[in-house]
């Protein structure tokens, strides 16, 4: 008898109907002789609520009460999911991420998993019954408070419990078919991917795929977990994420994987800097000192007559203020004239293992972006991977010339339904 | 420096302006130099919300679960409040049942509290913290499950901390401005009492008071922690209860205490009963079986000439249903004719220990609901109390009648809300 841990989003639990629905799946898994292991988000927008509530409280919440007040939202949704089980006739039990063995450090609204003892986890599934767990929770190992785990945190909770527990794999449930080539949104002929890599997932997600968070990929990786990304509303095979593909599935390793793109960050230029060692180390350690973190980072040519260069970087939207307000502080410190704001980018990510093997990537890459006449602002380069910065306005028609051009156009449209995965 | 428990109803902390009003008035009890102590319940509508739920998936939902389901109200609040405090300048922690050491048995949606180790909460104290509680909630013993206590489980939860902790005093806030001698919503002369004896608040609440449950009392008078019951929008003295007056406050022992009523009973009479041994045992034993509570038992003068009598008692109508099927269905074994069930009956309750030496008491409540023209059905008195059954019709004037032989009537109407008090 095999163990199954599935995970879903609170967009797959969003209403008593949602719940209803993902009970009679988890009870088929159950009927096909599998232990079972369910990990829930909370349902819908109640976090949003939540901290909407919280800030009519609080400005500036407070990390451990914070942390008590979201994992109510779990509670609400595994209680609820263990009673519509109950009802089909199945026995199942909750458990909060401390009940489940979430052991996490102490750092609240983003806790990092430090060990999973899931002993009554193990018991509850010995009796027979199904086992239904609080996502996104855990507890923190010195002081015995209730921690969050950040965004995307139930998947990494599901991950953590299917090494655990030693699980054939996790199937990680969402309002999409899987991990698509591109962003169907975007891309209408993007085609769902059977089969992809840890290495080629992590660069997706890393490139602005939103399926899957790279924590969680990262942990199944480590751990060599394999992961079923798929839709709870339709039956239909999703997308394998792992090492070598899994069983009597004959799937060719593609060259290129997928086009990500992010028009989440914004881009900073440092104008004016000393070109004299030192200055680029002053610049990220003051970044680094406030906690940003950076992507891209180029610097340009110093002027011969100047003796001066500009240095930009890429980072979230959301750190922009943050960045600026730091540098300015240390304005004297590091020695520059000016900084340039930026937050009209986007970045395009071509990734695939087989790069490595095919010198002419690179070539094709830039030729489709210059057909389709956009301007390439920035570049960096993985093994696995090609990024460029564009100008935001220019992602749309950039990534499906990119899409386009490596053949990964599907032959028919596919009618996809896309939207967020919950946390 | 002194220890106050101060626990806040659903009402309350209905909304954020309620929460940050409340935030307001705990650091007002800290700046008076005590160690406070806040239990709190539920956001206003927020149980009956998630009872709704549980029903859309669930026509019956199990106790685990549901009591999981459930607790997700008081986390909501606790952390809000805690944050609230700390916007305001000062430390708290929130602690969920569980974290704060209440200890209950296994008896899920109405577990018992059967131990208070409040390590935590002394921890957090010591440390400058206002602690804030969960009411409602415990953990198992045998088997660390989440538990809820039942309906007004977190005035008990205050008064079993208050206990554990050795408190100076547990106050109640509630929505109204303490325990008045009749409901204000009934008789809009009916005064705030300032002080009253655990005995007779017992009985008040055993007679429909609602303002402080009988399970609460019994707690505070088994460990001797005085109750002040107040209300959390005024800034007034409230109602203190407690086996003698407290302080400086010069209070005299009133003959009555006050007239609660009662609406929410049913009678059953169960007719043609043999008027032999073991009949009354085999209807009770029936009904104790079914787990119901009955509260009034009477039973009429035999007709000589049949050898049959009739046995009538009543209960919580929501118990009415059970009550005939575990009747019907012991028919034979228990031998009767038929049963008649009466739903549209209330109960008017004199309550005061002043009636054990005023031999007069009980004939001037008769005839004040002779003088009302109210018709007694049942008669059933303690050495405290006395309690009639009537028409339910009846029930507002016969209530300020007696009221008003008694002598309880205020000199002026008093502007008062009534509502609810949370749980």
């Amino acid at each position: 008898m095999g163990l199954v841990v599935q995970k879903y989003g609170g967009s797959s639990v969003a209403d008593a109907e949602g719940i209803k629905r993902v009970a009679k799946r988890i009870v088929e898994a159950k009927k096909n002789g599998n232990q079972v292991v369910v990990v829930v988000s909370a349902m819908g927008d109640t976090t949003d609520e939540l901290i909407d509530l919280a800030e009519q409280v609080s400005p500036m919440p407070a990390g451990r009460e914070f942390d008590m007040l979201l994992t109510a939202g779990e509670r609400i949704s595994m209680a609820l999911l263990a009673m519509a089980i109950k009802n089909l006739g199945h026995e199942a039990q909750s458990f909060t991420g401390s009940q489940a063995g979430v052991i996490t450090d102490s750092v609240h609204n983003k806790a990092r998993i430090i060990d999973v003892t899931p002993g009554r986890i193990r018991e509850s599934l010995d009796k027979g019954n199904i086992a239904i767990v609080a996502g996104f929770q855990g507890v923190s190992q010195d002081k015995k408070d209730i921690t969050t785990l950040g965004r995307g945190g139930s998947d990494t909770t599901a991950v953590a419990l299917a090494a655990a527990l030693d699980a054939e794999v996790c199937e990680i449930y969402t309002d999409v078919d899987g991990v698509f080539t591109a962003d169907p949104r975007v891309v209408k002929k993007a085609k769902k991917i059977d089969w992809i890599s840890f290495e080629d997932m992590l660069e997706l997600a890393a490139s602005g795929s939103k399926v899957l968070l790279h924590r969680c990929v990262e942990y199944a990786r480590r751990y060599n977990i394999p992961i079923h990304v798929r839709s709870s509303f339709s039956g239909l095979q999703g997308t394998w994420v792992s090492s070598e593909p899994i069983g009597d599935k004959q799937v060719e390793q593609a060259i290129i994987s997928g086009v990500a793109h992010d028009t989440s960050e914004a881009k900073i230029t440092v104008v004016g800097v000393p070109d004299k060692p030192g200055e680029a180390a002053a610049i990220f350690r003051t970044i680094a000192d406030a906690e940003i973190n950076i992507d891209m980072v180029v610097q340009n040519v110093s002027a011969a007559s100047t003796g001066l260069t500009d240095i930009s970087f890429t980072l979230p939207k959301t750190e922009g203020r943050k960045a600026i307000d730091a540098l300015e502080r240390n304005r004297s410190g590091i020695g520059f004239d000016s900084l340039r704001y930026d937050d009209q980018i986007g970045k395009i990510s071509l990734v695939g293992a087989g790069m490595k093997t095919n010198p002419g990537v690179t070539a094709s890459f830039f030729e489709a972006l210059s057909d389709a006449g956009v301007n390439i602002e920035l570049i960096s380069t993985s093994e696995i991977r090609i990024s460029v910065v564009t100008r935001k306005d220019d992602v749309p028609e950039a990534v499906r010339a990119v899409h386009t051009a490596f053949g990964l156009d599907s032959d028919s449209d596919e009618a996809v339904v896309y939207g967020g995965t919950g946390r």
